[in-house]
C-alpha cells in the first residue's frame, strides 16, 4: 500500500529523514505500523530539486527493496536538497518494476501517491483514453497512480493544481460508478513542481490512508527545547510523511480527511478537497 | 534489434539450440552478425509448451543480458519442449523491463517480434485505442511489438491468425501514413498456440529484417550424412532462426520478403504476406 | 532468518507446495510466522532432480522477493521433480546478490540453510581458509551458509555426509569460541546428493529454528481420510518445513533440538547430531 | 575487459564526460573500441567525492549496462565532483552482481581496474589469505580487481600507494609463476585517496590496455582555440581515459608501458612502475 515523505524548507540530505529518523522510510519499508501491510518492499523511488535549480526535477528509481539498496546510502547521504520526496512501494496488483516506481515525473513536476483506484484493471483503458494525446507519451509504466498523475496533468495541473486533482478524482469516481465501483479512491498525494508542495488526503470512502505535516518550528522547539535536530529547523521547514517518523509528542499533526495542504514560502494553506467530474465537453474520450 | 529462435518437432531440451550451437541465441546476445546492432542485451525470454499441454505456454524473462544470466543454462537444460521460442533483446527505445521482454504470451499464444514500428510513440495511443477493450488489460508493457500482438488478437488471431496479422499489419501501416510516417512497419514474427506454429518476414519498405527456416529432413542428412546430431532429426523437426546457428551449407533457407510460412504437422505451407487495414466499421476506435 | 522446504517422494510439481498450500513458501515470503522476521524479501532459489537424472541438481536463484517473482510461478508450475529444496532468504548482514542466495550447489550436492554464525564477519576469514584448496574456488557469494557448505564438503561430506556437518559446526564453534564467540550456531540444515536428503535441527546454545517434517502417509490419510490431496501421498513421500504449511492437525512433526533426520527409499533414520572439532591435523589451517 | 575514466580537477557534472562527449563512457559500453570487446554491458559504477568532503568516497554500482540504466542519467547530470571514476565493466569470468562492480572503496579509496589476473581461479586462495586480516571483511565481491585492491591496501596502500601497488602486482607475479602461470597481470589502474589520483598501465607480458591523459591546458586550449568547452579548463584540469572520448587531435596522450602517472595540485608526476614481490617476512601467508 506504499509509505511517502516529502521535505520542504532548507537544504536537508535526503538521509537525514530516510536514515537518521527513529522510524524513517527504511524502517517503514520492513516495519509499517500504520499502512495496509507491514512491508513496502517492491521498490522505492527518490526525487528531487537542486537548490540552485527548482525547475528540474532529478530521481533515483530502484525494484530492490529499500532495506536493501546499497546505493540508497550513499546517494542519500550526497543529496542535498530543499524539496523532496521519497516513497516506498507495495504493488496492489501491477508489476514491480522500475518504471512502476514513485515518484513521477512529467516537466517540472513529481507525484507520489498512496493508495490504490478499485477496480483498476476494469476502467484503466477508459481512464488512459481520457488522457490528453501530447501527454499520453509520458507514460511508461501500468500503475493506477501514474494514470492519476496524467489525467491531473490532462485538467490543468500546470495552471489550477488541485483543482485539477479533483477533476481527475472526480472523473476515476464517475467512470468507476458507472461500472459499478463503490469506493474508487484511495489516497494520500504528495506533488511539487519545484516551488511549492501539494499533499492530498482523500477517499472516496472517507476512510483515507494515514498523512502527517510536522508542526511549525516554535511548537516544536517548545516542546523539544534539547533537542539539537530541531534548533536548526526555520519557519519554513516543513516534513509531510504517510506516518510519523518518532513517536515524540506533538511534532505530528494528523492531516484531516478530504483536506490539501499547500506548502509554499511564507504562509502555507489548508483546504478542503472536493472532487467533481470535469465538465463532459473538456473530455478527450476516445478521440484520436 | 533484437533475434529469436524458434523450435517446432520432437521434444528437445532448449539449450540444444540456444548454447549448444556454433552461433547460437546466446552467441548473438553479443556477436550478432544479420542484426541492426552486434549486441541484445536489453532482456532475454523463453516461451515453451510441455509435450502433454499444448495448451498452456509457459514463460521466462528476465532483464538480464543472455549472456550472463546465470540461471538461464539451468533452465535451458533442463526444460524439453516439442515447441517453443526464444528471443534476446535490443530495444528500439522503450525501457527494459521484464514486461518488455519477448514472448509476450495471452492465452494459448506466445508472440516474439525483430523490427520496429516507426514513430511508434506518435501512434502508440491511437493503436491502443483500437485493441479490443476485453483484451486490453493484458498489455502489461510499453513496446511497440506487444501492440502489434494485440491489435492482431483484435483482429482475430484465434480463427484468422495470418488474416489477423495482415490487418493488423495494415492498420499500423495505415495510421502511421496518415501522420506522415513512412516506413511504418519492420518485422520478423514468431507466434504459436502450441499446435502450429506462425514466421512471417515482412515490412514497408521491403528491406526486412533476415530470417531463415532449416531444410527438410532429408536434405540436411544427405549433405551431412555424419552428423550424428542430424541423424535424430524427423520430417516434421524445424528450426526458424534470425540468422543462421552455424555455418553449414544447404541447412538454412532464407525466407522471401512479404513471406509467411506455417509449420504444423504433416506438410507446411509457405503464403505471401499481404497487409491491409481492417474494414472501418471493425475498428473500436476511441469508444470506452 | 530464512525459510525453507524440502520434497522428497513420487515427482511433483514445485508449485504443489509453494503455491497451492495454504500457508506455502510464497507466503512465508511475506507473512512467516515462526521466523525472526515476518519477511524474506532478500531473494529465493529452488534445487531439483529431474526424475531421470538424480546425479545433476539443477537450480534456479534470483534476488526478486519471491512473492514478486513473476517467473516463479511458471517455473514452479512446470518443474515436477521426486526430490527439491526451496529457500527464501533474509540476510543476516551479507549482501542481497544471486550468489548468496540458496540452495548452494557443488557436485552432485544441493545445500539449504536457516540461521547464520554469530560474529561471521570475525571469523570468515579464519573459516575460509580451513576450506580445501581445491574446493575453494566453488564458493562464489559471500554468506556464513556457503562457508558452512564448504567446510562440510572439506570434512568429508561425500563419504560421511552427518559426520562431516558434525566436524563443521565443531570447527566453526571452536573457532568462535576461542575468538569470545558465544552461541556461534544458529542452524537448520536441508541437504542432499539426489539420492537421500537430510535435515538437521541444531544450535549452540540449543534454542534453534523450527523445524517439521510430515507424518507417515498413513498417519496422514487416516487423520485427513477426505482430503484428495492426501489420497495420493505414498509411504515414501516426505516434506521438510520451517513452519508449517498448514494448520491441519497432526500432519506436521516438530523435529527435536540437536536432531538429524535421513529421508531415503524404505526406512528413514533420526539420529542425534553432535558437533565436534575435527582432529587437528585433518585441518587447512593457512597451507596454500 | 572493461573501460574506465577519472576526472581530477575544478568540480564537474558527471555526465559532462559520460554522456556530452563524442565517444564517453556509455557510448563504449556498447561501442568500445581499443578494448578486447566492444561491449561493456557487466555493470558499471561511479565513485566521487564532493567539493567540500575529500576525505568520504561516494559510490553508486549497478548490474544494469550503463546504456541502459535509467538512474544514471539523472545522477551523473546532479553529481557535480572535483574527483570521480567511472567505470563500465565486461567481467573476465566472474559473477555479475553489484558487489563485483567497480570501484571498490576502502576508506578514503576508490578503486578501478580494466585487465584481468590470467589463471585467477587457481591462485584466489593463496592471493586471499595473503590479505591482512584486519582488511579482509572489506571484501564483499569475488573478482580479481577487489583482490588486487586489498593486496595494494595490506603492502601499504594508505602510507606508499604506489610501491604498495609494485609490491601488490610483484606478488601476484610471483604466485602465478610458482603455478606455472605466464603473463600473469594486465591492467591499467586509476586509484585515488580524494587528494591524489594515481593511473597505472602496466602487465607482466609489456602489451598493456591502453589508457591516455589529456594534454595540459594550454596545449589543449591552442590546439582547439575556438571550443568553449576548452576555455573552461584550468591548470589543475586532467581526464584519464581508457580510450579517447573523442577524435580531436592533440588532446589525449597515450601513457606508456609500465607507467604510473600522479595528478595531485601543482606539478604531476610520471614515475616508472615496477613491480617486485614484498619481502618474505612481511606476507601474511596462511595466518589466522
Amino acid at each position: 500500500m506504499c509509505r511517502w515523505n516529502a521535505w520542504y524548507g532548507q537544504p536537508l540530505a535526503i538521509d537525514e529523514l530516510l536514515y537518521r529518523t527513529e522510524h524513517g522510510l527504511i524502517d517503514q519499508s520492513l516495519h509499517a505500523r500504520q499502512g495496509v501491510e507491514t512491508t513496502n518492499g517492491d521498490g522505492f523511488g527518490i526525487g528531487w530539486y537542486a537548490t540552485g535549480d527548482r525547475a528540474t526535477p532529478r530521481r533515483y528509481r530502484s525494484v530492490s527493496p529499500a532495506w536493501s539498496d546499497a546505493n540508497l546510502r550513499d546517494l542519500a547521504a550526497h543529496i542535498e536538497s530543499p524539496l523532496f520526496l521519497a516513497h516506498i512501494r507495495a504493488t496492489t496488483g501491477t508489476p514491480v518494476q522500475q518504471t512502476n516506481c514513485h515518484p513521477f515525473r512529467h516537466g517540472r513536476w513529481l507525484f507520489v501517491h498512496n493508495g490504490a483506484i478499485a477496480g483498476f484493471h476494469e476502467i484503466r483503458r477508459e481512464l488512459l483514453v481520457a488522457v490528453e494525446p501530447t501527454l499520453f507519451e509520458g507514460i511508461t509504466g501500468s500503475t493506477d497512480s501514474e494514470v492519476l498523475f496524467y489525467l491531473a496533468l490532462t485538467f490543468g495541473l500546470e495552471n489550477d493544481p488541485l483543482g485539477a486533482v479533483e477533476r481527475a478524482v472526480g472523473f476515476i469516481e464517475a467512470t468507476a460508478h458507472a461500472r459499478g465501483i463503490e469506493h474508487a479512491v484511495q489516497m494520500t498525494l504528495g506533488f511539487t513542481d519545484g516551488e511549492r508542495l501539494w499533499a492530498v488526503r482523500y477517499s472516496t470512502e472517507r476512510r483515507s490512508r494515514t498523512l502527517y505535516i510536522s508542526a511549525d518550528r516554535d511548537t516544536v522547539q517548545a516542546l523539544h527545547p534539547d533537542d539539537p535536530r530541531f534548533a536548526r529547523l526555520t519557519d519554513e521547514d516543513r516534513v509531510i510523511v504517510s506516518e510519523p517518523l518518532s513517536d515524540l509528542p506533538g511534532v505530528w499533526l494528523a492531516v484531516p480527511e478530504a483536506t490539501a495542504l499547500v506548502v509554499q514560502p511564507g504562509a502555507d494553506e489548508r483546504l478542503d478537497f472536493r472532487p467533481r467530474a470535469p465538465a463532459p465537453e473538456t473530455l478527450m474520450v476516445g478521440s484520436p
